[in-house]
């Protein structure tokens, strides 16, 4: 069961942050990356249709590709979707809410937390509801930017157009004296100079993408599903539609990521 | 049949500025609108998912609601599946492309004329070809602009991001001496502020929704199906995913619009 591939999956491009850090801590993993870039964007469908969409790929991955675990890297589809899959299988689910609010928490020092995701993941109160649970005396701040993750999956992720969206976006956690923000999409790290730079440097910036990839370490060791290899894994990169995953991500997403090559292929599961 | 409504269908909200012409034209018809939210942006998708949504809105449509006529407002829906529909259907079937590319080989003075669309209709080739079978002295500039719908959808038509895009996108037309532009896109209308301020005010842009507008009066009153009513007709805005309707874009574009109130219901047609 060990050999068996990690399944990884996202709307798009996003998840390959996740991904990135998964293969820094589990290099000989091998891992099934599945983006679903025609269905994408998520972040402003209904939780009904995401919901739909995320358990067919979890059935996909885990059914007839045989995954061993499941890493539901983009945000709304773990809101969505993640407690409907883990009451149906009982291999390890991760998502990244959890690992972001822990990290979160860890490294405030006021209390005072911004999240900024896609409008489903911001207006869902997710964070808000789990922040509150964990502390009582944090105050959460979150905000929708609809417009990043169509910057990224364009390979678009410096520039003046990001530069004005995110002043645009970001702009309303100002008065809030935030010292901690939640990348709550997994595309947002792809933009990580250009928001760092307009909520300046005292502000960390968390991504969940790195806790994740040690949860799941711990819990694969735990299950005694650890690949103990010294030879890097393999790794399949899939898209639901080809002609939605852009040249110009590619060329820049291969040299932000630094995995080597993307060698997408189209794989119709719908 | 003349009282059955017009069935008219985008990829989100784009279409209403066709509608806009429509109801300016032929105020008395009844109209059932339909934006395949769920499945926006259909600019980047591949041609065969397209085509599959198009013949699925067009059953709806056509079948099930019994329209006397369909206008495919969508210009990448109409390059992949309006052929399909017209030998399914002997009812009229339209599409945007035809009628702009008419409108702009009337107006060009020098035969060089701009294309501005989404990635999926500018790679096509559509516009290119027509042209220049229609003149053979012509000269087509095709330009793709991807994150323009997302920006309209999101109810942003103005302000500093979207002046950033239009001058990233719009610049390669520099040099290239057009002085038409078509807007390949039914969503680029409502960015057209935009769009004229940074081609500058010697470039006439062309909207297809007019023409459209006035292609279909002619055709179903020379078919006997006109409306010749005194009343405003009935006007249905349905759509596949609610929530993917963003508020901002009913504010915003209801004033744009002028049509009155947009209300929405959504349509599980999938």
């Amino acid at each position: 069961m060990s050999d068996q591939p990690l399944g990884i999956f996202d709307s798009g491009v996003g998840g390959l942050t996740v991904t990135r850090e998964i293969v820094k801590v589990l290099p000989g993993e091998n891992i099934i990356y599945f983006g679903d870039t025609l269905h994408r964007p998520y972040g402003s469908k209904s939780l009904k249709n995401i919901r739909y969409y995320t358990e067919y790929i979890a059935r996909y991955l885990l059914e007839e590709r045989g995954c061993k675990a499941l890493i539901i890297a983009c945000n709304i589809a773990s809101i969505a979707g993640q407690k409907t899959v883990e009451n149906k299988y009982s291999r390890p689910i991760m998502g990244p809410v959890e690992a972001g609010v822990r990290e979160a928490m860890k490294m405030t020092r006021n209390n005072r937390v911004g999240v900024v995701a896609t409008s489903g993941t911001a207006e869902s109160g997710v964070y808000q509801k789990l922040m509150s649970s964990m502390n009582g005396q944090v105050q959460v701040f979150a905000k929708g930017a609809p417009c990043f993750v169509s910057f990224v999956e364009n390979g678009v992720f410096t520039g003046k157009a990001v530069q004005a969206a995110a002043e645009k976006y970001l702009g309303s956690f100002k008065g809030t004296e935030i010292d901690t923000l939640i990348l709550g999409c997994t595309h947002f790290p792809y933009l990580q100079e250009v928001i760092q730079k307009v909520v300046g440097p005292d502000i960390n910036l968390i991504f969940p993408g790195l806790t994740m990839a040690l949860d799941l370490k711990a819990t694969l060791s735990q299950k005694g599903l650890l690949r103990e290899s010294t030879k890097a894994g393999d790794r399949e990169f899939l898209v639901s539609d080809l002609k939605s995953l852009f040249p110009g991500f590619i060329k820049y997403g291969e040299k932000f990521l630094g995995m080597g090559s993307l060698f997408f292929k189209e794989e119709s599961i719908y």
